[in-house]
């Protein structure tokens, strides 16, 4: 089994991020245990998914229709759009049932290691939506990392001038986090920005 | 996306063994992210699999063809079968390359607790094969554990009166294992297995 499409297949599942050569080899052999209910499904719902899966072409949400059902759904808030970095991102917020407004994708973050800039991220995007006039907050929901807070300079920087009010998720102590634990950074931050 | 492909696909995958939502998740936009180059590939090369790879009518190895490579590899020793309970520890044995022997693949162990018996094991097609004759050593490689160990004497019990001898591999220290680590069973067998 040194070559073949089984030993194809485990390479190919390794590189999935997460996984290595030892979780590829058991979903290999996972999968061959039930073929027909559940490997053969599996596959043609990873083909209908990359067959049928839209990026919306608003907001870069993932989703079966584009515009997606978050931008068509009139229920929900023009005025406000919440950035997040990735689909992901958008996800968890949206398990939290918490906010009612849209979203703007922006594929990443800037980040000086990696060689990403703004030109490779959906931020012109988000400065014609805004400029557009209907949005009055963009709501930066990036994460607490140097890249994340970069990004975010980065677009605040070019909202000036724009009729719009630009929040941050606020920083502190996490729902449920023993204080104990919390690392110095977040200690600090959460004593300055107390109310 | 609390419905459609997109979330169908994601439970899918969370219920592959060691992933959970968060990583099916992940791999979910990893695959989205590539979809020409990578998802479609992917999908493409399980459905080869689950059509191609066989199980080996002699000894339950997976392989392109039955019976198998190291079945039909005439320059491997039939005197000596190499029981192992999953392709997996196969897979691990032929890393090796220390073993030129055949194998026999049980597709599990007796388990009370799980409710397998010895009928739901390919333990009557391994006395089968010995009656045949051309077998001299059947070499027990089950795990050092309650339901391992159950089977390994399960299969002597019933190799007793062949004309066959049953080794069991050596328990004792992990080569590169620290003394100081191992826990007082293993100490306790390598003390008494000392030469």
């Amino acid at each position: 089994m040194k070559d073949g499409p089984l030993h194809s297949l485990i390479k190919m599942l390794s590189s999935l991020p997460g996984l290595g050569n030892r979780s590829a080899r058991r979903i290999a052999l996972y999968l061959l245990s039930r073929r027909e209910d559940f490997m053969v499904p599996l596959a043609e719902m990873i083909l209908q998914v990359a067959r049928e899966v839209k990026r919306c072409e608003i907001c870069g949400n993932l989703d079966m229709v584009s515009p997606c059902g978050v931008c068509q759904d009139v229920r929900r808030s023009g005025d406000q759009v919440c950035v997040v970095a990735q689909v992901s991102d958008l996800w968890a917020i949206e398990r939290t049932g918490a906010y009612k407004g849209r979203y703007h994708v922006l594929g990443g973050l800037l980040s000086a290691l990696d060689g990403i800039g703004p030109e490779q991220l959906h931020i012109e995007s988000l400065i014609t939506r805004v400029r557009m006039g209907e949005i009055r907050e963009v709501i930066l929901a990036l994460s607490a990392t140097v890249d994340g807070q970069s990004t975010a300079h980065y677009i605040a920087d070019h909202l000036v001038g724009l009729d719009v009010q630009v929040t941050h998720f606020a920083h502190g102590m996490p729902v449920g986090g023993e204080l104990d634990y919390l690392d110095d950074g977040t200690i600090t931050t959460a004593l300055r920005s107390r109310a």
